[in-house]
């Protein structure tokens, strides 16, 4: 097979077939295929698209490129949840554990923040000891131990993502759905899950602004992993402001205990979702017959405490300081905070959520290249949201800071993420459409 | 600049800047820019599409990136010939005599033949002794006495399109107007000359089979010389049976002689095209107030044996053999012919140009790769030509061989590109359209 003639053919809009998808990604893999070559393709792909089939295959051969995992002697179904990420996006910490408790293992294997998104990885790391760099012998005790567990991409799983990821990131060659689903998808089954809830992000901070790409992404990636014989289940959410009250990484896990101590209140947006995720995971994993049944099943979970021990048994087993869970105040705190005020009386109309997320970034809290350390005390809290009303002088949130200089530049631009309205905003939906799998 | 911001803008179908083309083409012949990130802008550019303002900008950050040559101290105008390359197309070798010796100086530079196509350079060396890779001061000195060079690229004329057409060739992005013209247009406008005729293939034979897509880079090419103060004009011509009657090095050298003598019989077609492109370029070059009388012209330099005196100069002061013009006996002979016959009484329809080329390559005559030797005996005489009446068992060609397993892989080939029809087929024009600059 002549490696340019693949070129040529999806340059032309024609199909390729699985052999040829192989080729691809194990001759790149093995690196006997020149990055030019690849880049080109991926630019092909791009700009002329990959059909379901094809995608699947490229999927199918990403995930081949490394190790599978198999779960399959652990008591219990496997389930897990992907977000294509947002500000404030906190969903995994809570859920893992109520998923633990109830019976439903969750193997997570998880991204860090780049950009105006945050990660999961950075958010756990705010927890003094955690560790979320564990050997696969470690992700597996931990499993079977606690029934959650939550690390970072290992050399080991789809190392053709990795090496395609960077390809792709220096190509402009990201932006593709397929592309996207292929590398998302690729590293989600080669945890040895049974079922996957996607978490479809829409909105002014999502990589997806508009509703119809993150349908088109969710549409294709159920597809292709029921392809691939998974239970799948997409959620359209909304990320057209921050999910939550927090934004910062040590600010959201305490945000996350809160709601795992039952305290609701300001996180509706957040314990809404999560309750919605939930049950779907519930019901993915059998454990329940409906989707409501499993979200019963986890604010039961919650309210009776036992979300919270398990969490604080995933905190303990990947080596985190236990004693921060019961005493916030023992989390990174940022040496200064300040408010920002609202300059007009009427009602918050948006939040303009992927500059907040940069404005968080600004701050210390996350990365606009990969190599940025990350501040995990700094962040955002934010008092008002789409919907509420404010007054002249009343704090719409309030920043917490090390380096005023930092602070400078980054409150203007969170100033100006909230517009206010003399009018009351159409409240948006949280959850825009559910695309399910038709083997469920 | 970013070099991955300007993929994502030709990818999103945004137009480039001067200053971000020339940023693309100056970084890359520095090795500034790596190939996997050209290959991808080169793949977006293609389907894409570049529009006149940013294929001018490429042609002249091409152009730029090596030696412009400056022939203004030579006397009369300077006048170039570019074809797209064809079977049996072998005008260089006549009209550029015929020019030099009509005082219109033709500094030409020329390739090799690759795939199905001849090249001028493979041809001319089927002279004994004749020397294509002249220093530029040595290509100065033979034009300035006899009033054409002929010689093949050279590492100090747009070295940004050799770098760009290799990585072109392994990516599958050779196929794009705009990056096709801006190739052509580079290395030809580095010649240091006053005018440009082009010679735009269409046809089964051509690299553009479609008349559309033939007229639009002609086109294309037209107004980018234009944009760079070139006389131009482009002739779409068919190329959809080899030009001439025979096809092979030597024996297209033989042809070129037969038609310098004033023997035209056979080569209609050929002494036809060459003469409307000696018109124009005539009528570019300022020696004829119009195209007719340019053609004019030149039959009389041909009937009167001026173009053979120059074409005998060229050789002899490019090193050649000049008793073989004389004495065509003393080219390069193969060791066996043979005939290929007619199985059916009736017309030729057609003869298929592109397998013929490939034929002529399977002899030996041509490359396959660029590394490919080539064996200048070897070729075909055609007989029988579209419209042409044959009869059953008569020759329709005769194949010159020196390896009869190379022969006995060809026949088939060749015998194949004849149809015969019951009914004499509907002529196909010579020439299907001029396209003139509006400068002219």
């Amino acid at each position: 097979m002549l490696f340019v003639e693949l070129i040529r053919k999806k340059r032309d809009g024609k199909e390729l077939s699985r052999e040829e998808i192989e080729f691809i990604v194990s001759g790149y893999t093995r690196s006997e295929i020149p990055d030019y070559q690849v880049s080109a393709f991926l630019m092909a792909a791009l700009l002329r698209g990959l059909n379901h089939a094809e995608t699947a295959a490229l999927t199918n051969a990403m995930l081949r490129s490394g190790k599978v995992l198999d779960f399959s002697e652990i008591a219990g179904s496997k389930v897990d949840k992907h977000s294509t990420g947002g500000v404030g996006d906190k969903t995994s910490l809570i859920l893992a554990p109520i998923m633990a408790a109830g019976g439903v293992n969750v193997p997570m294997v998880s991204g860090r923040g780049l950009g105006h998104t945050g990660g999961t990885l950075d958010k756990l790391e705010a927890i003094p000891g955690f560790n979320v760099n564990l050997e696969l012998a470690e992700f597996r005790r931990v499993l079977v131990q606690v029934g959650c567990s939550m690390i970072g991409q290992t050399q080991d799983l789809a190392p053709a993502d990795k090496k395609l990821y960077a390809l792709r990131d220096v190509t402009a060659t990201v932006e593709s759905p397929s592309l996207i689903c292929a590398s998302i998808m690729s590293k989600k089954l080669a945890e040895g899950i049974d079922g996957l809830v996607l978490d479809v992000k829409t909105g002014s901070g999502a990589f997806m602004k508009e509703l119809k790409d993150s349908e088109f992404l969710a549409e294709l990636m159920v597809e292709t992993g029921e392809r691939m014989g998974k239970k799948m289940v997409a959620l359209i959410t909304d990320m057209d402001q921050p999910l939550g009250r927090y934004i910062g990484n040590a600010l959201e896990v305490a945000e996350c205990v809160e709601v795992l101590r039952g305290r609701f209140a300001g996180s509706e947006d957040l314990v809404e979702l999560t309750l919605e995720l939930c049950g779907w995971m519930f019901f993915l994993g059998g454990r329940t017959l409906t989707k409501d049944a499993g979200r019963t099943l986890a604010q039961e979970i919650i309210l009776n405490g036992k979300a919270l021990d398990k969490f604080r048994d995933l905190v303990r087993e990947q080596g985190g300081d236990v004693r921060t869970i019961d005493d916030l105040a023992l989390l990174p705190h940022a040496a200064h905070h300040d408010d920002v005020l609202a300059s007009t009386d009427g009602f918050v109309s948006t939040i303009e959520c992927e500059r907040m997320g940069i404005a968080s970034v600004m701050l210390g809290g996350g990365r606009f290249t990969k190599e940025d350390a990350v501040d995990p005390a700094v962040g955002i809290v934010l008092h008002k949201k789409a919907g509420d009303v404010v007054s002249a002088g009343e704090a719409l949130c309030t920043v917490h800071y090390n380096s005023a200089e930092r602070f400078a530049q980054a409150k203007p631009v969170i100033a100006n993420c909230y517009s206010i309205s003399a009018q009351n905003p159409q409240p948006r939906a949280l959850i825009h459409r559910v695309i399910q799998g038709k083997s469920n």
